[in-house]
């Protein structure tokens, strides 16, 4: 746990101290929406326990997030009907990591519509409430 | 479990009916060598239970891979020294998925050598054995 930087803008929200389009929220983790999205859906499921990313992750926290991602993934589906859903999760900047506290991405796919570069632009807040709202309707 | 079919590769190669490089296995998983690797060292995690993808996976199963992948991430950072790497897993078709019967997919980036796209082309036997030792090699 090192190299974990606290001051990392997931560890603001987890703290509460930023707003975040949230689907779902336990004592472990938080899911919420991407607000610069790959495609329509693009959620983000974060564990609470602080880690930099896979690497230095506490492997039990590992174990117990992965129904979590299961079941916002089947949700996503169930919401927004895309044809495929990609689970990427990266490891340093090389890689693409550009906020240092592990989270997952779930990013749906659509048939003929190309996937958006990470970063490319800030979605909508009112249509991110939206999808947030509409995913976590299917959850359970 | 429904749309799982036991034809697909990865199944032959749990019930041993093709060969693989493999780097670690055990009564819940096998991990091996990429033949099609995106960079060198491109790993993959394949939980034995059978699943077609994350959407109708057992969540235990879920769970109790995860930590291997983590070790499988470590150990392959340990061997090659890549800038980074990408855990990323392909549900349905369009989103990338070739082979139906779960698996994660470990790839290595290094900074200035870009990602080969997948099937691209098949890699040396020789030296795919040879990562698979390296990298079992720093299996603890």
């Amino acid at each position: 746990m090192t190299d974990y930087d606290s001051s990392n803008i997931f560890n603001k929200i987890i703290k509460g101290e930023m707003s975040a389009h949230k689907v779902f929220e336990n004592d472990d983790a938080i899911a919420m929406m991407d607000i610069f999205p790959q495609s329509r859906g693009h959620l983000l499921v974060i564990p609470k326990a602080p880690s930099r990313n896979l690497l230095d992750a506490d492997p039990t926290a590992l174990a117990q997030v992965m129904p979590l991602v299961q079941k916002l993934a089947i949700a996503l589906k169930a919401a927004l009907k895309p044809d495929g859903i990609r689970l990427v999760q990266y490891n340093e900047a090389p890689a693409g990591q550009s906020v240092f506290h592990l989270h997952f991405h779930l990013i749906p796919v659509y048939e003929g519509e190309e996937l958006g570069r990470h970063g490319q632009g800030k979605a909508d807040d009112t249509e991110l409430a939206e999808l947030a709202r509409s995913i976590a309707a299917q959850l359970n």
